[in-house]
């Protein structure tokens, strides 16, 4: 079997995407659909694809899947008008900024029985994935605590700061799913601390641009998260478990690893400066893998519940620096119907 | 100038202590008590000392300097007595488990003008001293996050659980003295989670063996604290301080630096297994300061304010942990008097 | 303009410059021949080209360059016959396992001008092209001392030994460039000793499985290279440049950086276990490298004479393990043209 | 029982044994010669120990042992007397720098029956002593390579290098019996080259600043040794054992161990600058060996014969550099005596 892709948006991420499908033998790209008719065209031509209206994308027979990679607040309906036209969709995080019309749109989702897989990358980075093998394979025991840095290179611009739903929706959110994914159990509650010690136009864009965060499981496991908008030796991403029997990490990735010994002492390189160079090998895993699931037809992963979640992780940290108190991820979602999260890789 | 020096209690620290003050050619050890007269006998005898009552030792013109490494529910008291006796004092942490308790001693101290020094022996770690070197000299700018992990080999009994005034007061309060000394500015408010993980007794103790703490200060640096009583690779002990211009760390330290490549990988050897070998050289520099300071005259740090605001952190915490909020420090101590406790190493 | 390749050798290293060359927006795969035709379709097939006989490319317009990964039996008159017909030649290494047959194969290039690039794949290596940089920026001072470390996972079969010309022409050739990259100047004695550790069927076959040998230029810089057909822990390829400022070492790669601690100790997972893995990068690097050359009709590096001295250098270390002395590297080669083999990266 | 003390010669290593017999509880002080009489009254003063010449340590009923860190053309005479006067002995490295002298010396010690224990104190190194013991516990399984990178931090005043002995017998001679400590074997042939790099002085004092040596015992193990008097990044001693199922090696050893990130990548500080903090804990390991051994009136090691052999290496390194060849270290010794050399730690 060949699976037909369909790309909705040609831009940066599209043209990750692009090529990861156009590599993959068990796939094809068939139409690209961007706003910009210049960018689809260039990137089409580039892959011997077609360029085509998401009208016709949506009728199209030849088409099985959808890789949604359009502006954040065109998520939902495409979700929704895709599952309903009975095409499996990939699609990048956040489903939207708010979590009622997440939870709307995964209603649809689930009354089409539709594929849909969420854009948390790192779950694919080899190194996260071999985090997460050791902790299966029990080699940490019980799971205690999973600590998490997390820093960006740089600040984004005030004017991107006020489109991302703030740094809880736009950075944190990764990490709450990495705490997730980790913990293996769900978060019951939320302490978050924010400030502004980066970038004051941050603050004045009513965002923060300094975070820590605490999560703790109904059973008492616990998760930090330490967040920054700006680190001078690179993209910093760290992850720790450490449990009963001990503890995993993954080290932070370099481009080049050598050293250089002198008076001054012994020097490495920074590290990865951009997360697209960063997670290269991750985004290339994570298209492979929804291939996979529409190929063997099984419910994808990270799933359209996983990204609910981790969004209401965001606004429960966001309540939290609001109100100094923790706060239950139940005051944010209501009741969650049982969805079993954790079940796959 | 030599400086004459009693040192009360013959225990395990007051061994690690004697060692320190005979080695050093400034100080010469005239005498020893303890409860126990083979204890300090054979202390004594060991160095050459004389063995005497703590009431001798208050009276006697020949010592200028006590070690105070009694019981904890006896040090505040001491404090006083020598206060008043017009000696040097250096007191193992905490100076009491009871803030109030503290305050009254420490009111004692002011008035009688005595030099106190509170055994906060990390701040003398060759390693830890060169991360503080590093920010003091601006090789990471602005402090913004300090982020510590800090756990032990093993759980205590429960028998000393309920004597020891909890993992805050215990455990966590060596890493708030940290944060402070590193973040170079007073902690606003704490926030704290905390359960049981490793040992059922524990929490029957009352108490808890995992926690997780944030810091905030008034110009919003973050600060953030993870604590386990278990860590099978080690006495774990790692902090690392980021700012505007980058970061520092301290590695976590092991006996021997060897490293073997198999076929199941590359393995070096766990971490130290015990505080006092993992802080050996700390101690010994931790009397040598005291020494320094009372030759000098000057005021002694960390001092008894440290010891103060330190213990005040750890009723925070544990208030925030039974009302789920962020605690201000305030709330504990009260208006604190303008103490520059930053002014020193 | 668009570099139009054909593939001689349709093998396993075939395959890899196969993609690399269609991956490459200025160079097309057009013909590919093999021995074994089922080989050559099947690679032809995957990527678009024809399968062509050796006969066809030599006379074909539409052909500018060659890649020859053919048994090394084959490579110096394939190069000759190409240099006659005009294509730029790439080359695996070894051209030869002659001198005098590499210095006649080498003749022709000359007199045809062709542009020829021998494989010597490891300078394209990211980490050891950041030490070269590293060197040539200076920051080492003179180099004064290489230091290599090269082992294979696991020992090659008899049959493969007998075929390859030894440990020193088959293994240690690559670190024989290596040096002579690095040191930027050329060997004037080899000083090596062997034996058989490993494998006996190695010795057996009339061949060393564990070397050292020894360089010393005409200055007196040094190199050292240990070698091993077995290393359990993995792919072990590390490079050192010591000189008067200071030093510059590569690390040894590994496909997943993670460290797992438990009362063990610290454990990271073996290195790659195989070259093709571990030099993945400098593989497409190289076919890059040489896509450039073509296109810019500028000398190729590493050139032919780099795979002729580092042949000599194979011949001298191989007598002086049976004559127990240094050779002057002038003893096999004779009087060399002054070829200036520096020049590039 | 207490093992009674003489110490011959006052000056900086001397301090350093006089620390550690007076650290030692089954050991005493009890008198220091030296030629310059403040110095010997000086360090008999801190101690408590009284001052005496030679003549009167030789028949002293109050000494069992002496210390001889005289300098070195003293050190065989010294010896012989010693011996015949009944004492056990410690002496610094070497024996004397000329092999027949060394020999006779070593056949007065043998016909007296007296306990020699020679100086090589990297072999109490603790980390050096952790590669043995995995080596010894087969966690490399059969040893085959051994390499050794051993960088003085700066060059010695060419006036020290005239009485040295050169490199080999100076510098090298260390890395000698590291090496045939951790090969476990006998050096059958010795092969190296130098050259002046470093300090155009020491070329004009007859010796050289960069050496590179191999070794091979009969049956094929190797070992490396690369050797340079600079090192701007400190002093860097690295020894690998590389075997049939693994490899284990000693990290470098630094004062502090922090790591700094910035902009420029990631620095650790530089190495120890000085051998005597850099083997601190060897030098206190190496007496308390020596003590025990006395004390257990056993064979000590490393022995007069680990002496003998470790010069005869450095007389043929020198005579492969001048002949150009590889040296059997029997064309050196002659025929050695089966001392079974390895048996002890």
């Amino acid at each position: 079997m060949t699976v037909k892709f369909a790309l909705l948006g040609a831009g940066r991420i599209g043209k990750v995407h692009a090529k990861a499908v156009t590599s993959n033998p068990k796939a094809r790209l068939v139409a690209v659909a961007d706003a910009v008719a210049d960018a689809a065209s260039a990137l089409a031509g580039q892959y011997g694809a077609e360029v085509r209206s998401i009208d016709a994308i949506e009728g199209a027979a030849d088409i099985d899947a959808v890789i949604i990679c359009t502006p954040t607040d065109t998520h939902a309906a495409l979700i929704e008008r895709f599952s309903r036209a009975g095409k499996a969709i990939f699609c990048e995080k956040p489903i939207d900024l708010d979590v009622e019309r997440v939870k709307s749109c995964l209603k649809v989702v689930d009354e089409t029985g539709a594929t849909l897989m969420v854009g948390f990358n790192r779950r694919f980075d080899p190194h996260f994935q071999a985090v997460k093998d050791a902790v299966l394979s029990g080699q940490v025991g019980d799971v205690e605590m999973v600590t998490i840095v997390s820093r960006d290179p740089g600040a984004p611009p005030a004017d991107y700061v006020k489109r991302s739903g703030g740094i809880f929706r736009d950075m944190t959110i990764h990490d709450f799913d990495m705490a997730r994914w980790l913990l293996g159990e769900e978060i019951d509650s939320v302490s978050a601390q924010a400030s502004v010690l980066v970038d004051k136009a941050i603050g004045q864009a009513g965002d923060f641009d300094s975070a820590s965060v605490m999560l703790i499981t109904a059973s008492g496991k616990h998760a930090t998260i330490s967040n920054s908008r700006r680190a001078t030796y690179g993209y910093d991403q760290r992850i720790e478990v450490h449990g009963s029997r001990g503890a995993v990490a993954a080290e932070n990735q370099r481009p080049v690893s050598i050293e250089i010994a002198n008076a001054a002492g012994y020097t490495r390189p920074p590290l990865h400066d951009f997360f697209m160079t960063r997670y290269t090998e991750a985004y290339a895993r994570e298209i492979t893998s929804f291939i996979d699931f529409v190929e063997a037809k099984t419910p994808a992963s990270p799933s359209g519940a996983d990204g609910l979640v981790a969004l209401a992780l965001a606004e429960a940290a966001l309540k939290s620096v609001s109100e100094g108190r923790a706060v239950k991820v139940s005051e944010v979602t209501g009741p969650l119907a049982d969805r079993s999260v954790f079940q796959g890789r």
